[in-house]
This record gives structure tokens, sequence and C-alpha cells, in this order.
């Protein structure tokens, strides 16, 4: 793509997808970074309670959250237990989308899933580096430049990322457990045959279409608006009726 | 109202009113439909933890919030149950606001205080409906159109909102608990007695004029600034010190 | 300096320092009003979990997150138990950048560690001032005003700040637990000695550079990103596993 086919493909939106909260100052300091460099750009935070600390789950979470955006989005995402240590930081381009973070298999489904995936790793280095905030200091002026269409190649040089091979392709996997305390799983819909149930937690949970199509206080499993397998409760919280966390595992019956 | 009159009533302004939660994707997807379909509006966050899948007492916490913002701003208000199920999307007109969001209740009040309501059913629809998700799907485009200035005429027909005849014209109950622990009922200030005491969780509660005018650890009722009766205690937590939470019943002494 | 100069010091940037929380309607009704009376003004969300109700703690933290913005931006600043009663309203101008909350003890290391601070006491009146939100009704249209290059003097008259002497430079206690369980404290990096043990919660813990050069479940203590000591466990919650809260006490080993 050429340098100017890359400035009229990209959207100028920016996506927040990290572990940083809202209320504390991370997310603060990085949004005032995106302002200060990239200001007219809008920030949509996505995610800021992304499994803390856990790239694996955080990585199917992302593949499926990600999709919904249009391409010539530039995605901000950081869940990096390793700063201050020796892992890279990456570009990747998959799909037509933008990711900038941390080389810790954060982008491992999503480069998995796109055709022609390509990765740079960052060579620009802002004027000043914490230790230990490389979101606001490193990834989000990253994330500004690229958003108001600086290709990758004048940030980063070309590379192979690492790759996770054991990883699965779906995760039988808790990855997540939103604000009603319904369970997602890493499992895309179209990996389940559709009649199955899944056990978890110690319960078989059966498929229904909706939350009104069961009585209030079962238990069921759906297939979420992102695309997800998700297990829920009518007018309850799934992780406490169930005793579901990030990390629980969950079965496929036939 | 002319088409023209109305496109001048509104007020570019959007404000949400949800039981999202801010940290997980919910509200950070419905910003994105917002930011692509009405570029440039602003979008306040005013309630993003309305009660739970409890349109009643969010029904209460909404009228005392909304009329607060001044006339021509379009509140988006999703919770929602029934989503999925048979309830219809509404758009309502009341005192020279506008709301969107299902038909369960969550405007009665709203609608009950204004001298001359009007409502449409949603009749537009989106190119893709998810069945768990109508907030972002359906709500938050609609909810941009009229914020630009599209007429409710073109987005649905007139209608008759189902009517919730048995609830209160003031709920004597706790409606919200805010992040300081202060209990808010749907109460408003000018249906009680200036002297009067509350009986709520087995305490009985005086009036003061605010958090200073009492002891530390002191509970106390006062009017809050949207005019509701909200129970405080001085230097502490209510919702712990008196054990209250949504749903508690209020009672007024003589 | 001149009107003239003011405003073009001024850098257009507001930044929210509140106790507020975010998902209710404090933090949403003060971005309506700072929205309506400096529009296109970014601001910025830095903290809205400051210590609630606790000035001395939030002081320090303050202090320390302050002084990463530019020299021009605006900071709102609501930690305020004593709203309602006597204290005054204030703004601070410190170090270049302009301070808008109450007189309690807030603004106390800010102004003390510039070089020639000067405070206003507000004596700008809203046209409604509701006696338990003056972040709404009275510091939220100063700031906005202040943001858009109006002087100081046009919304108050100089004032000397109540002091407070026996405060310390550096405050040896828990100032702010963050999203990950971190436990930051109110001294400075530079307040200490390198080779410097910390005691607190029954426990002695040792510096360490960055997270990634401890075994994981270890404590160790280090320099944040904003210059304050700070308190953490590898793969951890420091404040569940060392039992820290805001107001624990730290001490210093030889």
């Amino acid at each position: 793509m050429s340098q100017r086919a890359w400035r009229l493909h990209i959207r100028k939106m920016i996506v927040l997808f990290t572990d940083f909260g809202l209320a504390g100052p991370y997310t603060g300091q990085v949004n005032a970074v995106l302002q200060q460099n990239a200001p007219g750009v809008p920030v949509i935070q996505l995610f800021a309670d992304a499994p803390a600390g856990q790239p694996k789950p955080a990585a199917y979470l992302l593949a499926a959250y990600a999709t919904w955006f249009p391409e010539g989005t530039v995605l901000l995402c950081v869940v990096d237990p390793g700063v201050g240590g020796e892992r890279r930081g990456l570009i990747a381009e998959a799909a037509g989308r933008v990711y900038v973070g941390p080389e810790n298999g954060l982008f491992e489904l999503v480069l998995r899933r796109a055709a022609r995936p390509r990765c740079w790793e960052i060579g620009w280095q802002p004027p000043m580096l914490s230790a230990s905030f490389h979101g606001r200091d490193l990834f989000a002026p990253v994330t500004a430049r690229l958003a108001q269409g600086e290709p990758p190649a004048a940030l980063g040089s070309r590379a192979e990322p690492r790759g996770y091979p054991d990883w699965p392709n779906d995760l039988a996997e808790i990855v997540y457990i939103d604000h009603y305390g319904n369970a997602l799983t890493g499992l895309r819909g179209e990996s389940l045959p559709p009649g199955a149930r899944l056990a978890a937690g110690g319960h078989s949970i059966a498929h229904a279409p909706t939350f009104s199509s069961v009585p209030r206080g079962d238990a069921f499993w759906y297939v979420n608006s992102n695309g997800l397998v998700e297990i829920a409760v009518n007018a309850g919280r799934a992780d406490q009726a169930l005793g579901l966390a990030i990390g629980s595992e969950v079965t496929i019956l036939a």
C-alpha cells in the first residue's frame, strides 16, 4: 500500500483495549497523550477491564471484539505483565485494522485469523520512557501517529512475531466476566454444534436464544452480540450462581 | 412542530442513562455507534450503573435527573431485561426532551410528569440486529439520527405507550446507591413535610440541611442536588451503616 | 501577566481530579457543565477515585500527578467533605498550572512545592447553588471560564490560603490503591535513600527496579512513573497480600 493509500485507509478512530481500569490515572494519562498527539481523533474506550495481566484470555476477547470495528481503526492494546522486561513492542496489521501493544501473545488470535497479517517491531523511542508505563510513554504516542496516517514502517521495522502454536483456535475457558455477571468464553459460536450442552463450574448448561426465553434464575448459553459463546442467568449473575471466574474451564458435551 | 423547528429545537447533546457499566464493551460500542452516526455531537455519560435490569426504580431515577438537562437533549436510556423478547422500542418526547429506549416502564414517570407527552413506536430497522444488544444495534443509531435533527415521525409511528397506573407518583424505596454509599429514594423533596422523619433499614432518620451540619458518623436525610430525598451518613457509607440496598423500603413517619 | 499573556498561556485542556466515581451522575453532570460552558475544550478524566472525603492523602496524590501535565492546564479538583459548610472556594496558580476547588488542604502540597504560587478566593456566584454539589454548580463553571482564558482576578479576589504547616513534605502513608492493587505512598522517590527498605502492613519490603525483576508473588517497592514510591506484588495484589489500605503507615528502614 502506498503511503497515500495508507493515509486514506486509516479511519481516524482509536480504540482502547486495556486492563488499566477507568477511575485511576492510567486511562486518563493515556487519553491525555492521545489528545495532545492526535487532537480531534475520537477515542473509543472498549475494554478497561481486560483480564488483568493475562494476555492469553485477553487475546481471545480482543479477537472477538476488534473485528466489530471498521477497517482502518487503530487499536491500542495493553495487557502487559512483562513491562520493563525484555518483551518487544509491536505494531500489527490484520484484516485492515492496526494494533499497537506488547509482544506477549495478545495479538496471536487476531494474527492467526487474518489472511496476510504483517508485523513491525517498534523502533521509535520516546523522549522519556518510564519502566512501568509503556502504555502511556510508548504505545500511546505510536498509536496517535498511526491514527494520523503515519505508516508503520516509519515507526519500526518488519518483524516475525513470536508464535503461540500450542494455543487453540477457540479457548474452552471463561475469558471475561461482564458487568452483569455473564461469563464469556473464548469459544466462537460457530465452533459449537447447535444442540450442544456445556459443562462449567460443575453445572450442565443448555442453549437458549436469549434471556427472555428461559425462566428467571435459569442458566443458559447463547452466542453473544460479538459472536462469543456466553453463559448467563436470566435476571441473575452467572458468575456467582455457577461459581465462574476468568480461567474456569468449559467442557463441550456431545 | 415543523421539521425545521424541530431541527432548531434539538440541542445536539446526547445523554446516556444505562445499566451497561463503563469498563466493559457495552458503553464503548454504543459510543462507537454514536460517534460514527453523529460525529461531533457531545455524549454525556450520566448513569452507567442504573439499577441493573430493574426498570421501575430506574424510572424514578431517570425522571429526577433528566430534567436537569436543557430542552432538546436526546437521552439514550437502556435498562432492558426483556431484550430479545416482545417489548417494543420507543421514542418519547416529554417536556421538550427526547428519550429513546425499551417500552418497559422506564419512561413512565417522565411521561406522567409532562404536560403533553408524545410517543412513537420505533419502526426503523437496522441492517443487523443482535438478539441481546438492542442498545448498540437499534437504540444508538436511532438516538444519533434524532440528535442530528431527524424527526421522530421519520423513525416510527405514533403510539400510545403502555401505562403503569399502579406505580405511585413518588416511590418510597431506595432506587440507587451512589459512589459514596448514599442511598437515593424515589421520593421528591416536595412530597415530604419539612419536619418529617424517615424509617429505613430499621433506623429512624431525621432531616438535616447538609453533611457538615451533623456529627461524623450520624445518619440524616436531605434533598439532594437533583431534588430527590437522599439518606446519607456524614463521613460514612449509609448503605453499609444502615443496611440499605436498591429496593429497601422507606417509611415516612408523621 | 497581562490578560492577553494569560490567554495565550492557558492550554485549553481541563483535567478532573475528584472522588466522584465515574458510573453515577456526578462526573457526568460536571462534564455536561464543562461541555456547555467550554465547548470543544478537551476534558481529561485523571482520577475519579481520589481518596473519598480525605483531602490530606489526596493532596499528595494530586501534587505528584498534576505536574505531569503541561503548564497552562486547568485542573478541577474536588475532594470536599465540608461542602455546604464554611470552607471557601479557591483558584490557585502554581508552577503555571491552575487549580479550582475547595479550601481544605487539597492544594497544600501543590502550593508548597511551587516558587511563587498565587491564590484567589472565588467570588463569582452561580445562578443556582445546591448545598451538596459545588463541583457541578460552582467549580465546574469557574473551571470552564478559566480554561477559556478568563483571568482568575475576574472570578475572585486575591487571598492567602490557609496553611497546613504540620503536614510533612512527604507523607509516609498509603495514599491510593490502584486498579491492580498496587499501594501508592505519599513519598517521592527522591526522599528515600536508594537501598532503603520499607515496612508496611507488618512486612519488610525491598526495592526492585520493576515487576519482571522479582519472582511472581514477591512484594517490592519502586518509584512509579509519576515519581511516587509504590508498593507492588508481581502478578498479585499488594493491597490484599500485605493488608494495605489508604492511611496505612509506611516506615523507612535504615
